[in-house]
């Protein structure tokens, strides 16, 4: 996983603070030498509700990068492009360089968040179907829920990239459930985001984590905090954030070694 | 309009408190002798922001009522089957019964409302495509928008009755912005309410008035104050609210008797 050009943890503080491109809530994005690939630096910093509530979750850069490099090449030989190209380093990821759409896809296994708030569903209602949601990428706004109306209305996507999208978003949900069952793990909701490549192809981009996906330890059964592997332990102050996502880290890695 | 068996207006506060059979926020529902035919009395209070602001409009009542009916009655000559039988009373409509789908169905030609809020696109953004939309008839909950998946997922229509209601407010759509540019009246986006009959047939219900519509008079230019004919004068504290209600009914009348 780490191979390739090793970068130097000790020189990027200096180097971050003149080339940064971008920081998010998540990540600091770098340039690299070449325009079309950029470095993913994972942050610790943890945020919630719009980042009205901040914090920290020690080793979460690492984890989060580990766990989303590792599904993203698991995706990859399954045939779904992805901006991953390697992990340099346990905390980074070069991506290749794309125009992220601003649509949050969300897709629901299990009924939770705001999707029980905006209708009522009780918390685990096992939905027949799964749904794909898209929700506005704007913090300002709050990421409202979008129909897909307001999506071509709004000029956000194409009506053949929302076909897309629903469509990889399908497939990649198939995938993460049987790969996340065999973890013992279920796989409420998850959220992805996607991209376009100077070749105006679409590639899943962003990271695929605990911070993304609500994940649900099966050895827990029913019990509403137990059971909860994701960063709903940090929203909720349910506790041990850390040991949760390095539960995660570890089965994924023995998934993936197994095959 | 005010044709067959008239109500004793006196008589019916006494008979009120025993026989309502729902009472709503801007109307109150009777039962009649006949379990398949409702009454409907238009009351003058008015209510904004999911009842969070409560007041009066002087009139409100009989003028929303004579512009519901006389609305109505063109749709059912255009073919649109709808709730409403007559008018036995300046405030009150006879009603077919039936089971109101809890969606509450908006169509927009004008961006203004929740859809600025939530998109960013600026008040008075004209729409390349009038935009059908649906939300959750749901005060507790605080009428959440919905998509055609969250729809079919909680039940609320089958998706031949979503598709039959879009259908239906496209339609109802083309008739009322030309109906009201013959007012000089700019129809910029409404509500409706459908519900079914004991025959499960699909009935355009509830009202279309000032109270549901918000209408922009075209002689007032872009003033984004003196141009409002609609509840958005009582949600906005914009005054006259009476003054533009009856304004509107007068201009409705006015195009009636032109044909």
């Amino acid at each position: 996983m780490h191979t390739s050009q090793p970068l130097n943890l000790n020189l990027l503080p200096a180097m971050t603070a003149q080339t940064k491109l971008y920081e998010g809530k998540a990540k600091i994005i770098y340039p690299t030498d070449n325009p079309e690939i950029l470095l993913a630096v994972f942050k610790d910093d943890a945020t919630a509700f719009n980042a009205q509530k901040r914090g920290s979750i020690q080793n979460k850069g690492t984890v989060n990068n580990i766990i989303s490099s590792k599904i993203f090449q698991q995706l990859e030989a399954r045939g779904v492009k992805t901006h991953f190209i390697e992990s340099p380093a346990p905390n980074q990821m070069r991506i290749k360089a794309v125009k992220i759409l601003p649509l949050e896809v969300v897709v629901r296994n299990i009924a939770a968040g705001s999707l029980c708030q905006q209708t009522g569903l009780p918390l685990g209602t096992v939905l027949k179907m799964p749904l794909v949601e898209f929700y506005y990428k704007n913090d300002q706004l709050g990421d409202p829920l979008l129909t897909r109306d307001r999506i071509l209305l709004m000029e956000l996507a194409t009506p053949e990239q929302v076909d897309s999208i629903i469509h990889l978003a399908l497939q990649i949900n198939e995938f993460l459930k049987e790969f996340f069952q065999g973890c013992g793990i279920t796989l409420v909701d998850f959220k992805l985001e996607f991209g376009l490549d100077s070749q105006q192809q679409l590639l899943l981009a962003d990271e695929i984590s605990p911070d993304t996906c609500r994940l649900w330890d099966v050895s827990a059964g029913d019990d509403p905090n137990r059971r909860v592997l994701d960063k709903d332990r940090f929203r909720r102050d349910l506790g041990n954030v850390e040991d949760a996502y390095q539960e995660v880290l570890t089965r994924v890695l023995e998934a993936v070694e197994k095959g």
